[in-house]
């Protein structure tokens, strides 16, 4: 189990506004109103049926510029050293980012999405369905990012995670 | 691109007393009060730093069993074709599996969680702690699950995705 390799394949491609890691967006919620686009390789396109009911999505993707990572890190949005499974560092074991998108508009395989908060050029793992019955919790801690949290939005990246 | 692998390692094990896909519950929101526990491998432990001031986490997992997908499927929810994109099933071009859980408690490289609904044994692939500035949309429009996601709850899964 420890050493048995885990093997996707890119389903699509990101395209954002963001070329750079430095002064991209930390979070979608700072990234309100930047719109992108989903490029769903075609062969994947009858996948896409009926999600256009949705008005958000989830996306999981590759943060294909990390290239290492440390088990403990300053995030951005503190100046303390933390866990990097207590953070959303693009860094990790696993670079695997999630974001929540507003989908504005489907056309063909291609998904017209707000809030992108993701490097230009990103490859895509996956496309669900955001619903809060599933992904909502009633009543949350949020340890030491309660203290950071109002500054995410206007925070930007600097080359930390380069 | 279209043919570039991504490789990803297990940096932990799931345990839970779902044992089969047949009767697990099809979502957290199915599986309220259940418990489990994360094995996380020891070399990631000194990652979990302060994530026990979160109260929630998102966990990244892959559906192990899941050897195939369809591009369209009717899901435990519904008797009509939905693209995979449009529906959680666990068959899918990349077969990532995404829950919120309830975080209990860390001891050492153990997590004990609640609401459990992911199989026993199945390969953790990341950690990240859940916070609703990050994951919580503010209105939302949720397509063809607006009709049957009051039924989710109650729902178990069969041996269509087997």
């Amino acid at each position: 189990m420890k050493h048995k390799k885990i093997i996707y394949q890119p389903i699509g491609i990101l395209h954002s506004p963001h070329k750079e890691v430095e002064g991209a967006p930390i979070q979608p919620s700072g990234a309100k109103g930047i719109k992108g686009e989903i490029e769903l390789f075609e062969e994947y396109q009858d996948g896409l049926k009926d999600l256009d009911g949705f008005s958000h999505i989830i996306i999981l993707y590759d943060f294909h510029k990390s290239k290492d990572y440390s088990l403990q890190i300053k995030p951005f949005l503190d100046d303390q050293l933390h866990g990097v499974f207590a953070t959303r560092a693009p860094k990790r074991p696993n670079s695997i980012g999630l974001s929540v998108l507003k989908l504005n508009r489907i056309k063909e395989n291609k998904l017209y999405v707000e809030n992108v908060d993701i490097l230009d050029g990103t490859p895509l793992l996956d496309i669900k369905p955001y619903a809060s019955r599933f992904d909502v919790v009633e009543e949350e801690k949020i340890g030491w990012l309660s203290k950071n949290i109002e500054e995410s939005s206007a925070k930007k990246s600097d080359t930390r995670f380069k």
